[in-house]
């Protein structure tokens, strides 16, 4: 019997948010792997805000996905053949896998190798996995809080947002979390136990984050640049750092926006911005996966998943994240992780 | 003999720049010190891009200048009189002591006591004072180069941007200086050994400044904002740390201006933006003069000076620096150093 992969092909570059008509759905016959390689079949596929980028033709932190090729993305996986000395069939992988079904690897793609069965497959593309990681290395790492700070953080409720409140949280410091609407201001409060929460949509937004802020922000955990971030910038503290992990609320930049200019705002309270990225800190991942784990087994750490069914729902996943619509780290699944056999004769 | 006092004072606030205008001066007489007093006799003021924040009454990282009041200053000067256990006649200092001859101290507005005698006393205004203090912190702390980085600067024919230059190539980095007109750029190059100066009044400014940085800057010590700042920050290497010590350009922060989004630049350069002020490092000043001081003996930190005479040049002399009119360090010059006399009776 010979396994047909389904892939999604980025066909066209997007202008801006990559939308649907971007990506095409193909089928495939899937290769048996060759001396050194292995097969995984794909149990949850990521959708990242940062895709964006990924397909974006402009200068970048990555080489732009090609045209034609398999949309690239993380994986949680398990192998069901394999010819490598170092992967065995049952393991669980987090990879750059591709939103396919299936992936052949020579291990180099591998991000990290899933230990323990406690936690369920698809948190380690979420808050154990890149979103996590993000939260954790931005605030711990570049931010560097210190308890009774004040912390504030755009898209609050959503993967990376929710993580780096509960991480300040546990911290010692005070939360804010910025949301869009009631829906998901009260998660954040009441789920992620956020100190205060604020609607960017609501008329009041503004007089509300400055109430909020009284005493000046010393964090802000920046997902979104754009207006949310222009009103927190009026409002910090000596001292202040901004870490800039993300630009959701910018839908394009070309041409490039303009925004009110930062240099005096930074040079007043002698505050600082850090651009970050996740990826520069692979040799840490594991510390960061145990210490998060440890957390989510503790119930200090809480995490919301919005789970997409089907790899069909791919090529419009990335602008869904764009219109706001999930309340919890999006992936998507292709199948339950106990319907994952070994490949027979692998 | 009653000394009489002539002093600058505030009388009204700019919009933007401070002008002649804005300024008064003023004959009073001067005190005799009271127990635990001692007076001074300026012989040099310092002129500051800062004074614009300082005027402002807009929040700011200090107290505005209150209306009426002698204009904020450093003096470098010599005690003629003491009733202060601490404070000798002789003693030279440099302190906020105001635009104005002569002033009464408590001691509490001393920022340095000078010590040796090998340098002339306008120096400890500059590249021995705030300027040189500004370029040593801002570089060496805040940046933290690494030999054979590329580090660039603007003003760089001027008091701080020449020492950051210096201090720059002393710490093993390529040099690139951003100045107006030629006869700037030559000093950059000619008297301060920058590896490359860019003139940013000319039309291919941005070209020339892209093929200087071919490779990427490493650290960008901005004294400017502004257009000069958004060609720069278009060729940030990865890891690129830029200083805001100053906003030079921009004529006003009232309406705020705007300008191109920095987040994304940041973001996929892994770069930092920190604002940063001298005067948080008062407790580590004479560390920084003490190292300052033996470059300069050396030859290895050259500084030039724009020496104005008497305080009637005062009124207009910072509208003069944003007109980009000296080349150097900008103080005034009330008396000859070695005219200071104690004062009889004193």
């Amino acid at each position: 019997m010979t396994l047909m992969n389904q892939q999604v092909r980025l066909i066209s570059r997007p202008d801006g948010i990559p939308q649907r008509e971007n990506f095409a759905i193909e089928t495939a016959p899937v290769a048996a792997p060759g001396p050194g390689e292995f097969l995984v079949r794909n149990v949850y596929l990521g959708v990242e805000p940062a895709m964006r980028g990924w397909v974006s033709a402009v200068t970048n932190y990555s080489d732009p996905v090609p045209l034609g090729s398999v949309m690239r993305a993380f994986g949680a996986a398990q192998v069901i053949a394999s010819r490598h000395p170092d992967f065995a069939v049952g393991d669980r992988l987090v990879g750059w896998f591709g939103w396919q079904s299936y992936a052949l690897s020579r291990g180099d793609d591998v991000v990290h190798r899933i230990r323990g069965r406690e936690h369920p497959l698809s948190v380690y593309l979420g808050v154990l996995g890149v979103s996590g990681m993000t939260a954790y290395f931005g605030l711990l790492d570049v931010a560097r809080p210190k308890p009774g700070e004040t912390v504030l953080v755009s898209t609050a409720a959503g993967g990376v947002g929710s993580a780096v409140g509960q991480i300040a949280r546990i911290a010692g410091c005070r939360t804010i979390g910025i949301a869009g609407g009631p829906a998901k201001t009260a998660i954040c409060r009441d789920a992620f136990r956020f100190d205060a929460a604020i609607d960017y949509k609501s008329p009041a937004f503004e007089k509300e984050l400055a109430a909020a802020c009284a005493s000046g922000i010393d964090i802000y955990y920046d997902n979104t640049a754009g207006r949310i971030s222009d009103a927190a910038l009026a409002h910090l503290a000596v001292g202040a750092r901004i870490v800039i992990c993300g630009t959701a609320s910018v839908a394009s930049w070309d041409p490039w926006p303009s925004g009110p200019r930062v240099e005096r705002r930074l040079l007043v309270k002698r505050a600082s911005m850090h651009g970050f990225l996740v990826t520069d800190y692979v040799a840490r991942y594991e510390e960061a996966i145990r210490r998060l784990s440890g957390w989510v087994s503790s119930g200090e750490l809480r995490y919301r998943e919005d789970i997409l069914e089907r790899i069909e729902s791919a090529p419009d996943s990335i602008a869904g994240l764009y219109r706001g619509e999930n309340l919890g780290r999006r992936v998507i699944r292709l199948c339950a992780e106990d319907e994952v056999r070994p490949l027979s004769g692998g």
